[in-house]
């Protein structure tokens, strides 16, 4: 067994079993085939009315948008048990996850069919920890630029109930597919 | 039904059940207690070694280290398609958590019992796109200084079979419960 | 002659001198001692009053503290031809300095006599290249987050005519010399 | 008198005059010009030798290149008394600067003639202070990944004398002028 086994191995197996969780979600190809052919606005609304599946990113970490608009999102999600890390409380990468899905979502939302974006770098602030006693936690997303090429978004993450501030997120993105850059224009 | 429990019923409504994943862990609070007892390379070498019921989150993202020592740290992954995004790729999330995982560790590999850490900030680039047909990646972690106060960490993320790059990270760790730092130390 | 010295010479050698700036300044030691003693907002009003000298970096870079209170900070500044790269912008290196001058005042402004701080990091996303036309900039720096152990700052830099984005900037200070963390706070 | 013209008055006004330096550059516009016709690495190099003047930023911050390859870049600079911040060390802006110039030109160093870059973003992190009395500084820096539209590139700054770690920094830059990317292409 190689480490690369090993490590599936390590992840799966019985380690006690005093909790579990059923994830179920579908085939996520088709669902982000049909939204490449739709405007960014319209394809996290149609996930949203349940008209498409949610991404299984979604399941995982019980999120989901709960309002978006031209150049701003907001998430919100249910960090729980399962999202904890060893020193006993929720993994930074469900913070960063939730705010890089509002973040690229507020991008998304300006882009017109045919048009994508990728996400260059991500950099996430932990302000506060996060813990299965946190409630909801809301991330809100807005566009700072959105230019020919690149997309520079921002967002917070905050306690529903509470509305102190959890962490902070940045966001640059590269938008494809629009009309290429050219030589001289050095504004990006 | 508010925004927050419509939030959690989005995510765990019937996506039409194509697919399906049992996660099962343990209570993480009992193993972050024996933890904070140790020297954090006893820690993390207990639960590679089975010793310690790994993190959920660890289950989450099929994730586990392979390999520590001081100041470094290697985890591998295998990220599948519950770890998919909205346009057909793994959630930029997945990198950013294993990423933010073995920078943890490494720092971690450097405390003796007593003393912990926070992650104040993390950076994460992405070079290439993950999908379900990457296979294993390996997040390899590096300490790149351990001052008093603060550690600065950073690590790359590779396909294991191919070794291409896919994402790089860097991060801020605060040092909690060593010598407090004095005021005319500004060196941090 | 090594590396080091032809540096310095390359950096000096006459390169035609088709235009020179002649730069003064006072020894910023004892005025940075007067400043530790010194509650922050008091400090930075001593400066921008006249009654303590500017630093050196400020006359460099032709910038200084225009408007400031707790928690925030604004900063102008006029980018010339003195600060240009090699590829004919003004270099990312002016943006970053007078993004990171705004927040460490910022930062500054909430600190109390026999306190410091010290910048961990700081990220800056270039969003509109700057240039010998775009005339004075401005930015608008804000304490996110203040806590005992670290502050988290964002801001913004816009041309002061058009209010046009040119950057945006983070930053995560260690507050140095208050109450030392205690080892079970991971709140950082 | 307004506020954009109080900041220049600010700068400039005479602070004592304890000390003083004279800044000497050509216009860079001209250089800029050429330097858009040659190969990247053909155009440090022939800066490196003389053959065109170093851009002003370089003479500001007392720094050069002392060593390029394709894809990477040494840069050497020498932090003085006229790069000091209030807080009595030498303002990080003199660090982002010559990590940023270093990271830039081992960029620059993967461009044919008639490819450009622009800089996206610039995250770093401070490990030391540097003072006056630091000397010599080196930033190291090494390009990780050049895609086709866009480059990730990491350095480090150490004290040239002893070698010990100053800060690090990492960068995103956008490649400009090459065959536009796809929509098809996830990858960036």
């Amino acid at each position: 067994m190689n480490a690369t086994e090993s490590a599936l191995v390590f992840a799966e197996r019985d380690p006690g079993i005093t909790r579990s969780r059923e994830l179920t979600w579908q085939d996520p190809i088709p669902t982000a085939a049909a939204g490449a052919t739709m405007a960014g606005l319209d394809y996290i609304r149609a996930i949203m009315d349940g008209e498409l599946p949610p991404p299984p990113i979604a399941v995982l970490m019980r999120m989901a948008p709960v309002e978006v608009g031209e150049g701003h999102a907001i998430f919100e999600g249910q960090p729980g048990e399962e999202h904890y890390n060893p020193i006993g409380v929720v993994h930074g990468g469900y913070a960063s996850t939730v705010l890089d899905s509002a973040m690229g979502c507020a991008v998304h939302t300006t882009l017109p069919a045919g048009v994508g974006y990728t996400t260059l770098s991500l950099e996430v602030k932990f302000v506060r920890p996060v813990g299965r006693d946190t409630g909801a936690v809301r991330a809100e997303a807005e566009v700072l630029h959105r230019g020919r090429t690149q997309a520079t978004v921002e967002a917070r993450l905050t306690a529903a109930d509470s509305g102190k501030l959890l962490a902070t997120g940045t966001s640059t993105c590269m938008i494809i597919g629009s009309t290429p850059p050219a030589a001289t224009n050095t504004a990006a």
